[in-house]
């Protein structure tokens, strides 16, 4: 998908919600563990009840891996539904790669072909020939780890160097030459608040899909206020705000409710925005 | 596997060499590609051939992950065979993962619980609670990427912080407070020659896993002079010089002449050392 399509799914489905399919089956309702293959009938039954109030899905491959050969059964299935039944909506491979070019091509591959997912997540810690590789394929996306949500961002990310810029500055800065705003996202934690306003400064075009709103404290309000461009500009996600706001037989009833409510607050700060 | 018995596998195999299972279809001889199961074929006339001149085997993720479903059986195929004929091989899984702390402690799940192999590379650049969950079992290994052989590790690792530290060192430094030598190793590509002094400074004790020596160009004997400490502290990793020395049907024989000759030569670097 690109970037003018994207554009498109955000005004005609008022929101920029991303949700985080971290299927994790200690937290599932007891009633899909009963069932066969609890992976794919939980992720199923969330698509089906948040598809109208979302424009993307972001798995995290973590939740899928930490099963095995079942748990990469339950992520290629999950994806071959969403392009199957929702082809317009943005798929998001959370797995943070990123290794020597030769290696980082071989995790392109699999992600871009085999997968044929939209976007995947890449550190950059190993530098330019590390990402590139994964700027080869048309409409398909890098997104970057710039700034992230958790506690430990604050132990490299934002050591300033000699010159006063701090390290996921440099790495904004420095990425902007390995592909334009139509190929290349950033992560930014919703944590962040008003450093909002410095990446704008560095990255003033490229979407930032931005976690950390809900569980962990961040303001969609003040994202928005600070990271919001007049093209948008955002994926905002939620994970376990929406997946596992119950753990009960109405979980994707639920779920729905949660991706409602935020869709709607989306709507309101598109349309303030002229969206 | 803990540090004594690393060291002891070390001392009586008389090296310190680790095989990089990097298995390419694309790099695989035709005789191998006509059968069933090409990469666990590969991969298991490789590891029967090298096993005595190695103390380690290092599969990197890239390599199965690109062929979906089919890669993760090879991959689980290969890791069970391991464990199994070769018990006392310790086993790296190159990974390069790295996530908030909930997301990273199913990693960890996976390789250590699932997989269980000994040891897993984990990126650093989202700090310390995105590290600490894989340091939680007994006698497995995180690999910290510092320094890496690539050309893009001049991009960010090289960075001087205000205060002249370079990034790679801060990773090092900070990191020293998560776990102690014998859980945490770091990545430090051969590439790098005196470097290698700079690292052992703040990190003594740790063991260092070091790619880049043969294809990539790093020096064996670079490596020794000033990363060798008197527990040996060094795994070296060689991939494409080994498994893809000959491309016809003598493979395996040829991988066992290039481990071979390596080992011979860190025999004399650990007799030097008084090892």
């Amino acid at each position: 998908m690109n970037k003018q399509q994207l554009i498109r799914q955000i005004r005609e489905r008022r929101n920029f919600l991303c949700v985080g399919l971290d299927t994790d089956l200690k937290k599932m309702p007891a009633c899909v563990l009963k069932g066969d293959n609890p992976i794919f009938t939980f992720n199923k039954a969330i698509i089906d009840a948040t598809a109208p109030y979302c424009v993307a899905y972001k798995p995290n491959l973590a939740f899928y891996e930490c099963f095995g050969l079942e748990g990469w059964k339950a992520l290629e299935k999950t994806i071959k539904y969403l392009k199957m039944e929702y082809p317009d909506h943005f798929i998001i491979a959370d797995a943070k790669r990123g290794d020597i070019g030769n290696t980082s091509a071989m995790y392109a591959r699999g992600m871009f072909e085999e997968m044929d997912v939209d976007a995947l997540t890449v550190a950059p810690y190993m530098g330019e020939d590390s990402v590139t590789p994964f700027l080869q394929y048309p409409d398909k996306w890098v997104v970057l780890l710039a700034l992230t949500s958790n506690k430990g961002s604050h132990d490299f990310q934002l050591t300033e160097d000699s010159h006063g810029e701090r390290l996921f500055e440099k790495v904004l800065r420095v990425s902007q030459q390995w592909a334009d705003a139509d190929r290349m996202m950033y992560v930014v934690g919703a944590t962040q608040g008003r450093l909002f306003e410095d990446i704008r400064r560095i990255a003033p075009n490229n979407f930032l899909l931005v976690p950390g709103v809900g569980a962990q404290g961040g303001s969609l309000e003040e994202v928005c206020k600070y990271g919001m461009t007049s093209e948008c500009g955002l994926l905002v996600n939620s994970s376990r705000g929406i997946i596992y706001a119950s753990s009960e037989e109405d979980y994707a009833e639920v779920a729905a409710q949660k991706a409602q409510e935020l869709q709607q607050q989306m709507d309101i700060l598109l349309t303030a925005k002229g969206l």
